[in-house]
């Protein structure tokens, strides 16, 4: 697999199988799940660092929650079946249950203990309760409708007690400290499109810029838990924050849908948004683009309005529009190879519009300047002109030192990487300056 | 029938029962007639104040005429036929006629003086001359067409003389001084759906408003004669102009025209513009938004440059587009009590998003705020959030102090209320505050 | 054939005669044949003056070249057979060759001195090679493929010595110094509709408006020859170039397309966009609005950045896009009496439209001022207003003092000949200022 630029980036299959190592790691939103689980990431990103935040620590409206380390939960029934266990699957007991070992009536049980999907009876639904403190257990309603009166044996054996709240954080450095940035959350056990699927295409993409000579703006990927682990990432980056200049949440790429779907920032037409949109158009791949709204994934932190940072999402299907979505049907055979590969070269190819996304300035605005003693134009005339001719010209027509070239390449309706490679042409002349 | 806020409001037959009562009271620009429509007015909204200002008072660009008061205006034929006579309807002469007792030959009578409709031939038209002293009858065409030669006896009795315009104004008084505008004009005698069918719902929706505990905006009903009416009104009301924020004109909103038809105000995204756009949407009625032209009702004068003050207009079928507009065709048959009834309400809809025009300002904007220890979200994650908890994200996601509920709403394509309700809430805790 | 405001124009026949009058005199960017051109449009349009740029002047980036005059062109084939000669056609010499006499064989010949179009094998293309010395034959693929080996004779008997550019110029003065530049290519020999089309019409718009008694902008007509005529025009009058509004460059206006196509300048909505397409729209004619692109004509020049001046392109098929274009086909064949006169009327039509460009402000902005005092409304209301009336009130609703009458027909979708009309009208009252 080749990116947009000729940089190579791990293929389909090899992001499969890396979805595989991962999705089953037991993890939560902090907890050694999480450590262990980017210790492998930074296996295939070399540099990655593991940043911790304890326990308690005030982020911006939020608290850094005790640490929560899961060994074992085992719901039991009357006759000694094992009705959920956290063994079998890390969806079966609800993430950040206290600890518990206690015997109960089925009635008791009911009362807030049990959840499962009627109208989907033989999938777990996946559930947690961060911030509350309870405990419980996730079942296919099937088995739940048929539970017997009795006597349960629900335990929990986790710890839940001052730690840490761990994220993962590589800088891929460019020559300037603006900076863009990836993510994905990581703090979805056991499914593998949510989001198993952004922390390899997250890692892929990271792996291709890193192996490139130069990259104007400096890229940070973020692998951190869910809303938590952006506040705690915002509230302690402020010098970082007043350098992004965009960004993108990665989540949901690997399912079947054929079209990727990428979802505005709040501000609309922010750089991300356009670079997205024309690095979409560029692919001529299947796509949709639709708006901002305050729910998904951590671009509603990002884009909170003390932030407003223009960071988009690029999913497939939408996440809630499809069934397996937050359940165990939501496995490694949900993946597609060639989805997971598609969806990394995107995002590379966003990432490349969004470095064109520089201001020119035409240094010879009055009339056209002549190309041909510059070597840029074919020395007899009459023809009609050619594409990259096309792009010299709208370069100088629209270069007025605010636009960039990503804005010419959208008005032109041109590619964005021809267009940047005509401005970079005229760039080595007299005719063009970049700005920004 | 039930306001959109639970308050109770008269219901279509009571409406068209009083339609029914005002409709044949005889009145033009000034006179009797008016008082005594302004006095049934006041029967159905107490509260109501008869203003006079008189005859030769300039206000803005004209001045008040004199007054007109009609006892009796017959046209009588060669063989002593009625071609016309005022007391069968006020339609069969002229409005402001000046008073005449004269016998005419045909060709004089037709010089100017007969008013009639060639392709309606069986219906008398509404005909007028405020500013040129003129008189005349009008009839219809196969009447005209079979008139004989001879002999005709003109009798305009009545006056033009110094006197007042009046107009009926009821404040509604809300929590600040801001101030909203409803107006129906009243000068139209014995047409029912112009505008009998104005006037009806002009007070059901004050009676509805008034009845209730708390307004956020003051809200003046006006009552008055076609443009001078208005003119006047704007001329010797500075102190109320300079706080209008908006308001809607109530024309022709009772014919059988399935479609309520919303024509914008000048400016065409004024707040009662996205205000009525919402509530329409909101309702899930049939409905058409149109831009505005500078002719129709009094919405010319409310908009016109010097103040416009984003006056729209509701009514069903645009005013000149049917057949019965201006003529004896418009009577009572041409009504219907359900319409009457579903434009009182979507009237108060629209009005109650208008409150909704208020900016709020999201005092915790750096990422998203916990919901759930404010009591404001379900405990247990996982599972996707309902349409309340998308109300108060997007609220916080959009509150930057400028947007107002009404824009939120407007972006966010949920219900105003819900809008409104979810504001509300997150007021009631550290996070929003309401500005203006 | 007459103007839209009633002034009389050339007929399509006159225009399709001159065409043919000039179309075959041989020229290129400078030379005897310019100016025996422009002797020729002279007498069209008395007043025309031609202007001359000594070769070796810095215009802009560009130098004028030296002056080209060609004698004869002849390249004879081993057996005497006379395979390209430019006595025959200007088409079959490569414009701007240098001086030669020599004998050579095919294979050097063919090493960069023939042209010909492989797809369409009977026609002489069009090809020029102003800015790099070389010489060249132009000629059917046809006979290229069927050319011997052997000796071939090539002759270009022609200067290419210090002398001058030349252009046509003639200004139409108006009221003020404000100007609109109307310009037409010359350089493009022996072909009828790029760009002896082009010629015609703008002679034709000339002769018109000069016969006009009064105009408020004043016009300027250019005949020059393609990029360097413009550039060295820029170059020379920076006085003319502050004061230009708008304007339009004629090209292609004569072929049998019946959709005439305006493409807009690179402002996309300057003064002359909207007059244009007004115009068109008034004028009920099939036509398509084109976005700008930095190719096309002497537009570019116009539109660059540091000038930025707001000029359009009117023609029918879009350069380019026909068979025909820069070939021996553009021959007088391809010319439509009809659509010359259609295009003259339009761009005549344009100039109105853009006359309609000034600001006016409504000195009675508080409500509407009585019309009926002022002759300018009928005195018996009640019946629906003509659409006279309706411009009246635009005007009035509009007139912000920053608005223009153009602006107001444009929201009005009123024609703006009537819009102006009412305008008018309005000025000749207290009610109403033109500004600007």
């Amino acid at each position: 697999m080749i990116g947009g630029d000729g940089s190579s980036m791990v293929d389909g299959d090899t992001l499969l199988t890396r979805a595989a190592t991962v999705v089953d790691i037991p993890r939560s939103l902090t907890g050694d799940g999480v450590r262990q689980l980017l210790d492998v990431i930074g296996d295939w990103v070399p540099g990655l660092q593991q940043v911790e935040v304890p326990t308690g620590t005030e982020v911006l409206d939020w608290t850094v929650p005790e640490e929560w380390n899961l060994r074992r939960a085992t719901l039991t029934g009357p006759d000694g079946t094992v009705v959920a266990d956290s063994a079998r699957s890390p969806l079966e007991v609800v993430g950040y249950s206290v600890p518990v070992d206690t015997r109960l009536g089925l009635a008791d049980l009911e009362d807030g203990h049990l959840h499962s999907l009627p109208d989907q009876p033989d999938l777990v639904p996946w559930r947690t309760s961060y911030y509350r403190r309870t405990w419980g257990f996730c079942i296919p309603d099937r088995v739940r409708r048929d539970l017997p009166e009795g006597d349960y044996h629900a335990r929990v054996d986790a710890t839940l007690e001052p730690g840490h709240l761990t994220w993962g954080e590589l800088v891929v450095p460019g020559e300037t400290t603006e900076e863009v940035l990836v993510t994905a959350h990581l703090c979805h056990p056991a499914m593998a499109n949510d989001n198993a699927s952004g922390l390899v295409v997250a890692a892929a993409v990271a792996e291709a810029l890193a192996a490139r000579p130069t990259r104007r703006r400096t890229h940070r990927f973020l692998f951190a838990p869910g809303t938590i682990g952006a506040v705690a990432w915002l509230a302690t980056r402020p010098d970082v924050v007043s350098r992004v200049v965009g960004g993108v949440v990665i989540s949901g790429v690997g399912d079947p849908g054929t079209s990727l779907t990428y979802k505005r920032s709040r501000r609309g037409s922010a750089p991300m948004d356009t670079a997205m949109r024309l690095a979409l158009r560029d692919a001529e791949v299947e796509h949709t683009l639709v708006d901002y709204a305050p729910w998904g994934y951590d671009e509603r932190q990002f884009n909170s309005l003390g932030y407003d940072l223009g960071v988009g999402l690029l999913n497939r299907t939408p996440h809630g529009t499809y069934p397996e979505y937050h359940t165990s049907a939501d496995d490694l055979s949900f993946l597609r190879a060639a989805h997971l590969e598609e969806s990394a070269s995107l995002v590379l190819a966003g990432l490349d519009a969004l470095e064109a996304h520089r201001p020119v300035r035409n240094l010879k605005p009055h009339g056209e300047p002549q190309l041909g003693p510059r070597g840029l134009w074919p020395s007899i005339g009459g023809a009609t002109g050619r594409r990259a001719q096309m792009a010299l010209l709208w370069v100088l027509a629209e270069a007025d030192g605010e636009r960039t070239v990503l804005d010419v390449a959208d008005r032109a309706g041109l590619p964005v990487a021809e267009v940047m490679a005509a401005a970079t042409q005229l760039a080595g002349t007299d005719l063009l300056e970049f700005g920004g």
